[in-house]
């Protein structure tokens, strides 16, 4: 009844409820993003939950990458203009992302899906690490090919580094991280744009 | 092209722009909110836009009072317990769940469902100003009877407060603001609750 009396209506608590779930977002934020949705037109409500449940439920992942694509193969692993030599390894999508940004980087990623961390119960075999190592020694020239670790400078990032770097070791392949005008510890996702091409372009030799 | 190459996919980038048109969301908390909801399980997501979509298409208001409701009578209208005899004027439905969450007021409501404001171009018809009037010439004992003015300190609130009490003076009904322990051009919304309910326990006569 308390839970009635906070809301005059059902469906305005299941839709607060609902929105209050985003990161972000606590209950207030949620009643006013809701109170929004109610004065506008019906069809942008409708335009909105669309682009999200289509988002959802037709999104693809690049079997080359694990990228975010609308193809089987995203347009970077198709670009024939792209050097097919390189691969950047990152966290998430929106790493790749970011780096697109710079507009510095012309080779191929590989989006681990997440980064180990034995804290919150992510492992190597939680991640496309398995894939990565496919692709390493898929290299048909590996003395003139790359691997660069675009990981956060943290812990977890480290350890990742450091557990792929063990992986294709013995593969010839040369393996780089990303030059440290990062600050040790600073999060990849929130770099500008500047510092973050600066660290793809001075990318130095992993030595572990 | 440009726009193609900031989302690495469209059904990225229509998910995104529809995020980002809610109020307070950028365009990156947009593309977090867009990514996090790509990692939850579908059925989440299917009924986080079915809650919003049911609240939009099935949302009723209550005819007496304007109020949000799952009923054609709003769940405090049709109260006998409540006092019938006072009606509390407000301009959203927000502010009746503000002053309901005070404990402090046992009468109705009439939401006016905005306010009057020359600069937006809200005129006292795009209000349910007669449709209060209506209520106020409905009171069997005007004499007994009371409508108090619980509108936001400001200009806009004090131009409709004094618009409101040239409409329903010659009814005989008394007409109280809020007491003034919120500051003046406080907004409503974010008083506390004590503030709140003290203001609408001293409220004065209304003397223009």
């Amino acid at each position: 009844m308390a839970y009635k009396e906070k809301y005059p209506s059902e469906l305005l608590s299941e839709a607060v409820e609902a929105i209050g779930m985003l990161p972000g977002v606590g209950r207030r934020s949620a009643l006013r993003l809701a109170l929004h949705l109610l004065k506008q037109p019906s069809e942008n409500v409708h335009h909105f939950t669309e682009a999200v449940n289509r988002l959802r439920d037709e999104v693809r992942y690049c079997r080359e990458c694990r990228m975010i694509s609308d193809e089987e193969t995203c347009s970077i692993c198709s670009d024939r203009s792209r050097d097919h030599s390189v691969i950047c390894v990152v966290e998430s999508v929106r790493d790749v992302m970011s780096i697109e940004n710079t507009g510095q980087y012309h080779g191929l990623y590989h989006v681990l899906g997440g980064i180990i961390s034995p804290i919150a119960g992510v492992g190597p075999s939680d991640l496309s690490i398995r894939e990565l190592v496919s692709r390493v020694q898929a290299f048909e020239d590996p003395a003139s090919a790359e691997i660069i670790l675009a990981l956060s400078g943290d812990v977890e990032g480290e350890t990742t580094a450091f557990y792929i770097y063990r992986q294709v070791a013995d593969t010839g392949v040369r393996v780089s991280s990303l030059a440290r005008g990062l600050g040790f510890g600073d999060d990849l996702e929130y770099a500008d744009e500047l510092t973050l091409g600066r660290s793809i372009v001075n990318r130095q030799v992993f030595r572990p």
